[in-house]
């Protein structure tokens, strides 16, 4: 029997734990055969979420920890404090070698100090990048990084390139992937200082395929198939896409609402625009991972469900079995 | 008879230009009594287009400039070299009193550096930002800066949160306008060098209503009416907007034609979200002021059409009665 891939879960974290955490897990090990999944948090209140749902007892174990690193937090003093916190505990199995990889839907703050201080950097990643997939009109690109690391240098970024392709190429099957940087302007000697510097060391660098400058205009469309920023940046492009949708759907939801005419018009383009709408939805890509950590670090949405929940841990099935870190680790150290 | 209020409108610049832009012309003269526009550019060519329409012809003036800058020119060396080019020009007229304001649809780098170079900065103004109108569900919000200054510094940032102030109460007439810095999370401690600086900046800044950060996806929602922003951030909000709506729109319109009966639907939805969209058009404001200069000057959209033509110039008539250059010459002196 081949080696199960196991996947510590922080059971405790999100604003619906540890009920859609739970079953977003038992539905990730029902739907994939090769996945050992460990539920990490308050014995009590997991198992009584887990008995609900039939499984198997020999993919999914749960594992005590008595403290929850809470939102507010400060992340540093947390993940150094609670050392029996759901998220420690989760990310010591995975520096242990007891997990292959971590998902948390926690505090964002705590799971980037915790990847950094517990699970570690793989040797030459300067900062590890926080890299969601965004829905676009062809499919989904790669942000890269959209909130780890403010005031990133030209070197980081031209890591987070190079980390980002080989995470579309091996993750995601791109061939090729087109790495973009985003820019205020499609000219080379467009953009700011940052921009500037790490534009000639990404035109240089022979191991990703660069195509140049993207305008924020042009993410959508799916111009490009990773989007190398610093994470200031990435943060607003990240959060105004779901800004941005949101509010648009709410109008055209309203509109529709207007006149009996469209109200009936409403219910008969509604199915479509449904499954319209479902592609634009950034959940459905599951977390965000953390790339360069020796193991896998997944955020997923502090709002996240279940369904966003499994594909998160449905996502490190992939990244493990493909050897991303062993790629990165090879990747990082050529020119 | 008072004064009327003269605008120096780049007649060349564009994409469809000299046709709609003397076209909005003609219609701003038309709707607005206190009026008068110098159309600036190739005398024949503007006069072709002038006398497909009628007008009063002591309301606008042809003004000869032979030369045209553009899109693709270095703008420094366009505005130094070509004396007679219609951005040239025009902006002449507005820096020796002939005119009040300037309009064009051109290359936004000719319009910044002329803006600089020949209207000039009022005293005291350290860097004059590009702020333009973005829809929100509540009605619109002033994005400032939106690409004129990269890499600026706390001191400037503080300057537009003034700027932008004055703006949006004595032109847009929003009673103490909510002012918010873009960040990454809503703490105090949350952000970038730069914003991490300039937030105690703004919280002591006292002819200011400052409400502290704003994540960009609570831009959409109106939750501020000045969004205080690098010009890097700015621009990618800006263009962010812009094509996350065209695609979401695309792909409603496309998800509408999947079904015989969503078709049907979209038929009679089609009035009702045509009205709610164009509510979330970005050309109905007209353009983008640049701020802080010894005079108005408004860059338009490249692809700006008439309407969005003749709103830009119709808005220099509210700037210059209310006297906004005034304000902010005194505003920039306060504390």
């Amino acid at each position: 029997m081949q080696e199960l891939i196991k996947v510590a879960v922080d059971a405790m974290g999100g604003d619906h734990a540890p009920m859609e955490i739970v079953k977003g897990a038992v539905e990730a090990a029902g739907s994939c055969e090769e996945l050992k999944v460990f539920l990490v948090g308050k014995e009590k209140e997991v198992n009584a979420e887990l008995k609900k749902y039939p499984y198997d007892p020999s993919r999914i174990e749960v594992v005590a920890a008595s403290e929850v690193i809470e939102m507010a937090e400060p992340p540093v003093q947390a993940i150094r404090s609670k050392k029996d916190s759901s998220i420690v505990v989760a990310m010591k199995m995975v520096k242990n070698g007891e997990a292959d990889a971590f998902v948390g839907a926690g505090s964002t703050g705590a799971v980037l100090v915790g990847g950094q201080l517990i699970v570690g950097r793989i040797k030459g990643v300067e900062r590890p990048p926080l890299a969601p997939l965004i829905p676009t009109e062809k499919g989904a690109s790669l942000l890269i990084d959209c909130g780890a690391n403010v005031d990133a240098r030209p070197s980081h970024l031209v890591q987070f390139a190079k980390m980002g392709s080989i995470y579309m190429e091996h993750v995601m099957g791109v061939k090729k992937p087109r790495v973009a940087i985003v820019n205020i302007g499609a000219e080379e000697e467009k953009g700011n200082a940052l921009v500037k510097e790490t534009f000639p060391l990404l035109k240089e660098c022979k191991d990703i395929h660069f195509i140049g400058s993207i305008e924020a205009r042009d993410i959508p469309s799916g111009y490009a198939d990773v989007i190398v920023c610093e994470a200031f940046a990435g943060n607003i492009i990240l959060k105004l896409y779901e800004g941005v949708g949101a509010t648009l759907i709410s109008m055209v939801k309203k509109g529709m609402m207007t006149s009996l005419s469209s109200k009936l018009g409403a219910l008969l383009v509604k199915p479509a625009l449904k499954k319209t709408l479902k592609r634009f939805d950034t959940s459905q890509y599951g977390g965000a991972p953390l790339l360069g950590l020796k193991g896998l670090v997944v955020k997923t949405h502090g709002s996240s469900k279940s369904t966003e929940v499994c594909n998160s841990i449905l996502q490190c099935v992939t990244f493990t079995k493909q050897h991303i870190n062993e790629k990165i680790s090879a990747g990082i150290g050529a020119k």
